[in-house]
């Protein structure tokens, strides 16, 4: 029985001991946080008057002074009974926040359910600069103008549609790639998740997730695209607090100079369909690979899972809203399990 | 017994009733969803190359096209059991986001746990452009830049220090109004929850709301500050379907033209410790009392809570995080049971 094989059996046993997605969740506690984040100095701007309600009373708003940036904003829900052995931290992807891991855009339920009823302390983030998290003014603080991405880029650009040209309003004049499980119904809503992304804000986003995982002590972090440089470079400065990485469909590696420090942690990294006709994702993934060979070279042993060769097919980019999105969580949780992380 | 006794009463039976803030969390469900906006179409900008990733590979991005703006963001928690007769909507103030009624900025559970647990279907937003909601490219689809506020702003305004030049960075040199019940030492914390508004997207914001309470169906609005006008408002525009108005020191009134409207909703607004002395807290309350004085002469009974007359004293603008945060709930959760609203 090879690795793939093996996978499935422990994704069938799961499935049979009974952690059916139709339980109620009973958690021990569920609440918010901020973590990181630093001051910054404005100056020199004018004095503001400022009406904040129609009719309402004035207030002076002086721009000049001491603002909190930099912030960001992590959401916890612990189950019980508790089973995971340490809590499990979810990193979404660019241009999105923490609601890509909850409800899927037609409506089921999203990875963030699936891992609190399997029993994992759960904590969903919003990386620095989206969503709950907050932004700064920019260029005073944040460098550069944000990005805003029009409704058909991602439909192309996520392994969707069938590359450019492919977008359509009406659903039934999308050109989808044949057999893919987004479910394009609900795409429209998935465009209500995007927020406006920086791109030069990637130091303050590892210092940010860098002080979760101290806060959060030894975890699991499952991170998505954008995330798999915070991922990879958070495990490389705290190897001994990153228990494991399941990287999903990472955009990038880690640090080249620092792979040794990955070497114990346990690493699974999950690839959907329709890679090698893409126009960006054979190079996407070539890149990953050749930084998990680096890894493996000094001594690591990652672990790369392309979907399609386990039989899970026609997956975007966006496997967790995908509509066989729970077969996906249970290859995980599978190799969770497998790694002795799960009791 | 007067209407305050008679609260008073009410809030220690539901005490002794045994809903402890200390219980485990049973849901049926949870999850999140988007509602409102628009698309708006952008043209005339030159198109891109963007490397999200240090080393990734380059995507062209388009800035021209049809954006998806004006949405707005709404987690959902659905306790078991379920004792409240109709969902209960958390709308948070300016400046802020749903984050508002999670987690106090000093760690001990806030509004959303509490009603949650208590047994309402409960649903926590961020308001159009803010948090979860995202944001849109200003000028070109926002009017009007966005305001940020310093770190000493909503501690001089929000009465918990003594006004202007009452912030300081060190707990122990703040000058907070004496008795006051913000979790000052947490303080820094609550200035990571607050991200950028503008004060132009008011319409969009109403008719999001308004999009909410037609989808949830009929139910109760917990509104506070900035949110005065879109609760009186939405409650004008669907009287049908507002089943109770609970305002917590909302920043204005609704539409005066149309407060025969809200006659037979009942309706609650609560106000904290300090007015009198604050610089601006006297104008605005005076406002919110002319509009429901008009209210009432159309045939309504709102009825009004000042705090300290039922012997809560020392709340700030941020009653949902003060250390007495779950005795003012409690004063609302009475006030629910009192309506019949609950079973």
């Amino acid at each position: 029985m090879n690795m793939m094989q093996r996978l499935g059996s422990l994704a069938m046993a799961f499935v049979l001991a009974g952690c059916s997605v139709q339980a109620p969740i009973t958690l021990r506690d569920m609440g918010s946080f901020h973590v990181g984040g630093r001051e910054a100095v404005i100056s020199g701007k004018p004095v503001k008057e400022v009406v904040f309600t129609p009719g309402g009373v004035p207030a002076k708003v002086d721009p000049n002074g001491v603002y909190q940036v930099e912030q960001m904003y992590v959401q916890y829900f612990l189950p019980h009974p508790q089973r995971g052995k340490f809590p499990l931290l979810l990193w979404h992807g660019g241009g999105l926040t923490g609601v890509t891991y909850e409800t899927t855009p037609d409506g089921r339920e999203g990875w963030l359910n699936y891992f609190v009823k399997a029993g994992w302390n759960t904590y969903n983030s919003d990386a620095v600069e989206r969503g709950r998290s907050g932004w700064a003014m920019y260029p005073d603080i944040f460098k550069g103008e944000p990005l805003f991405l029009t409704k058909e880029n991602p439909f192309e650009r996520f392994r969707i549609g069938q590359g450019a040209g492919s977008y359509n309003k009406e659903v039934a004049r999308m050109k989808v790639l044949p057999g893919n499980q987004f479910p394009v119904e609900g795409y429209d809503q998935f465009t209500r998740q995007i927020v406006p992304r920086w791109t030069t804000t990637d130091e303050p986003t590892l210092a940010a997730y860098t002080e979760l995982v101290d806060k959060v002590g030894p975890c699991v972090v499952v991170f998505h695209s954008q995330a798999g440089q915070f991922g990879f470079k958070v495990a490389q400065a705290r190897p001994d607090k990153v228990k494991a990485l399941v990287a999903v469909e990472p955009s990038t590696g880690g640090d080249l100079s620092k792979v040794a420090a990955l070497k114990g942690i346990p690493t699974l990294v999950v690839f959907g369909d329709y890679i090698e006709q893409d126009s960006r994702w054979p190079k996407i993934k070539e890149n990953v690979i050749k930084f998990l060979d680096a890894v493996k070279l000094a001594g690591g042993n990652p672990e790369v899972v392309d979907l399609p060769r386990l039989g899970i097919k026609g997956n975007s980019h966006m496997l967790m809203m995908d509509k066989n999105n729970l077969d996906v969580a249970t290859v995980i949780q599978a190799w969770l399990v497998k790694q002795g992380l799960y009791e």
